[in-house]
């Protein structure tokens, strides 16, 4: 996969895209992460990018020039239709399907703005997608890409090795985690609960989907709605009500 | 304000942390980032802070004592208490509102997790605040962190000059922003409605409540059910229906 990061903040990058995962599936070429500064595109004699609002009104707005140059560029080589993507609030909401959807393409391209609005040429005519990460204000567009990014690269194939392959996705499996706990069993006088040093692995395993469904029911009874309940399930969710 | 990260990955917040508004507002002394590495608070001769689950099964849990220990250590001068965060996907959905709410603290202390379960202990008896932004799984819970430190730090007082302080911040207003254009007039044959080079601005002004209202509605209708209508509004509402 090629990932193209158009920003005027290159340097916010470097620590997210060259740590941990993002660097090391760098290494194994499952992704190849290219950032951009767009305003190497400007065409005008002072490499500005933006310009005052028609209309009037507080704030600049970036103009479409660099954007569409810039992206013209970076699709000469790419045979796919890439996907575009603006990260603004008036987005989609980022979701684990839509992670799942991108990670099958052979190419994106972000577009980030920084306290600046888009022309609207921009989202009418180049971008295929909107996302937006969620109900907050950021100052750019920067850490959603890198939040995408993020997401969609540890979905490729060989990405993940071994030990975080474990994590237990809460999105994927309907519910949320179970408890954990490790050494020592007692901690500042907190201690593990007696089930999980009891070695009955049944009973362990019972005791995990009971918590997880407790943990679902408490913190994110809207997932529950998409889930089919099991008898034994159904009766501990009973309990919990009571 | 200040600002404690606990991670095991503190090279990826250079990047971040470095530029733009929250270098600003280090700068300016809003707010004290510090990043620390709870690897330093490891209790045991090979530095190690996770151990595998009681009761069995794949993947490693951070154990508690280097969480304790490091918050005990980064707190012992504060005086009012400060709010420990843990960033998690079971966590409560990261939102514009409890930006506003941490914004007013004096502490905050983020606990991120990469790869790992946090021990259940650290859960109930260490954090005031289990935060997620989102629907998505991530490798960490650094991301996390850093977006809530943005939007947090953002809302600081002086922390924003005015050219960053015109964003017009979307979840703020009720509605979408309208859309915005800048020059060149016509690009590539793409063309700014008339209505915005006409100098009549209180045409202009109906025209971009009008669009406002229409974004909304055709993509987060669910941020209309909060809103109080006017009549021309309720009439444009119709009018988008039909």
């Amino acid at each position: 996969m090629k990932v193209d990061i158009l920003t005027l903040f290159p340097e916010m990058f470097t620590g997210v895209f060259g740590s941990s995962i993002l660097k090391k599936a760098q290494e194994k070429d499952a992704v190849n992460l290219n950032v951009v500064n767009f305003r190497d595109f400007s065409s005008n004699k002072h490499n500005t990018v933006d310009d005052y609002p028609y209309g009037g009104g507080a704030g600049m707005v970036l103009m479409p020039q660099p954007f569409f140059d810039a992206v013209e560029m970076l699709t000469k080589e790419t045979e796919k239709k890439p996907r575009i993507i603006l990260m603004c609030p008036q987005g989609e909401r980022f979701s684990q399907e839509k992670a799942e959807e991108l990670a099958k393409e052979e190419h994106l391209i972000f577009l980030c703005g920084h306290y600046e609005g888009y022309d609207e040429r921009v989202r009418e005519h180049l971008v295929t997608d909107e996302i937006s990460i969620g109900d907050y204000v950021l100052t750019g567009g920067e850490l959603g890409a890198m939040v995408v990014t993020d997401s969609v690269v540890r979905l490729l194939p060989d990405v993940l090795g071994k030990a975080e392959s474990h994590i237990q996705d809460s999105f994927s499996t309907g519910l949320l985690e179970h408890p954990h706990y490790t050494r020592p069993a007692e901690f500042r006088g907190m201690k593990v609960p007696d089930v999980l040093l009891s070695g009955n692995h049944a009973k362990i395993e019972e005791w995990r989907k009971k918590e997880s469904l407790r943990r679902t029911y408490m913190r994110r009874p809207d997932l529950l709605e998409g889930y089919e309940l099991t008898k034994k399930e159904q009766a501990w969710l009973e309990e919990f009500k009571d």
